[in-house]
């Protein structure tokens, strides 16, 4: 047998994607002991019967001897979570991030002591599920997953968080906070946000009836449906991104609208196929 | 075995849904003979090998003799359609149609002969993929479809046109064609332009990139592949309606937005939480 890449793998926030962690890492033998905590007693219970590594109720514990430790707590906590683990944590030890923004994460990291390297990832993986109930080692199998060095640190240090995120299946792409924070706001929380804003005005529309609801609107507002207190917490980390994507939505929408007012048929069509194009370019091997 | 509902059912326009009303048709035994035409010749041919009806390549030719008439083309093309084979109905036959909205379609319908009726329908199933080919016997098992007479049709010919909706296996509910027409702008027409906005102000963005995008993105975009072609007669015929959404989304969108703006985490919370809370209620069973 191998012998694993790491010691002991802590991982803080033991939810839907700490979870995910937990069960891919063990499976995938990325270390030699695991140890979690989650703040939701629902999942303690759940990580408890897993029998994966020991289950902490107190945060600091769980950290305490790791040489890795993965925080996968909602990115409004972080700053938090990181006050509390500081001085529990071994020198030497590395730590990773699975939050959805960058820029604040990495912001917030300043807050950890000097002895210990942190860098910042983000799986794309999730689902509008929260909780361990719902974690699956196949969470990261083929997912890309942004690496976000700020240069700073050792180049190992950075090879080896890689190699930790590639080791749970995920395919990784290296780039600065700034540029992953822009580009999740493009593919992720500006559609988010706006799958939100169209759940919202069709539920008022005086035609509105669910019962008749196919498939296209279901699909159009699926992520509307995640938890808030998750998004919530991404919008306003990537408030910026996501305000000048949500402008342009804004915009596209009245050009459309006031083309359809005008009965503007060529227009209409040029707009349409102009969507449609884009769309299957995501559909295109890359 | 039981005697057909029907002696003949001319499809005209057997693309997906056309394709599928002859599929459907035929194994549930529905006529003794059907017909069928396609301004396509690829769908032509492939109806050919098919094997369900006489194939024509002359759409009059292809009513000729049927008590049940099913159109199928684009709405924008339902007028014409109506005006080139008034002349080719037997006096008594039946009209249905499958276009997706009613108003403009019943307006139309005023072309064709006194001595035929003529009762819209609406089945909600289809798909981004257009032609004969992604025809399917089961399009319609268990899809909800409208039936919209204007009131003034023989009841029993009603009957006659719900009775042969739901022997494609459609769940029917009855209304004008304006309260279709409404439904359908909300849950159907909004959500599509709306996804065609959010695909056209995502790919502007500087962070867009395809390779990183998942399933969020994906979903949520999805109906935006739809062709063009088709869709720009069903927005312009069901313009009012769509218009008064699209400003209910940019104000919903605005709404959102400035919210982030200001930093007004209470105010961002309570509206992606209302949307989480309607997104839900589309997955409650009715």
């Amino acid at each position: 047998m191998e012998i694993p890449p790491f010691q002991r793998i802590a991982v803080v926030g033991a939810g839907l994607i700490g979870g995910s962690v937990l069960l891919a890492g063990s499976r995938r033998h990325l270390a030699a002991s695991f140890a979690c905590w989650s703040r939701s007693t629902a999942s303690q219970r759940l990580l408890t019967e897993l029998g994966i590594g020991e289950v902490f109720t107190r945060v600091e514990d769980c950290v305490r001897g790791a040489d890795l430790v993965v925080i996968a707590t909602p990115v409004d906590k972080m700053a938090e979570t990181f006050a509390t683990i500081g001085p529990a944590l071994s020198p030497g030890a590395l730590v990773t991030d699975a939050g959805s923004v960058k820029a604040a994460v990495l912001e917030a990291a300043r807050g950890l002591p000097a002895s210990v390297t942190f860098i910042g990832a983000h799986p794309m993986a999730g689902s509008e599920k929260a909780g361990a109930a719902h974690a699956s080692e196949h969470l990261y199998a083929g997912r890309a997953c942004f690496i976000t060095p700020s240069g700073k640190e050792p180049r190992a240090a950075v090879e080896r968080i890689t190699a930790f995120w590639q080791g749970l299946g995920c395919v990784t792409t290296e780039c600065t906070a700034a540029r992953h924070d822009e580009i999740v706001a493009a593919i992720s929380h500006v559609p988010h946000a706006a799958a939100s804003a169209l759940m919202l005005a069709v539920a008022d529309q005086p035609g509105f009836s669910p019962a008749a609801a196919g498939s296209g609107l279901r699909d159009a507002t699926r992520i509307a449906a995640g938890e808030e207190n998750l998004w919530l917490g991404i919008l306003l980390a990537n408030a910026s991104h996501v305000s000048e994507g949500l402008r342009a939505v804004e915009a596209r929408l009245a050009e459309l609208r006031t083309a359809l007012e005008r009965g503007d048929a060529p227009e209409v069509n040029r707009l349409l196929a102009a969507a449609r194009i884009a769309r299957q370019s995501l559909d295109r091997p890359a």
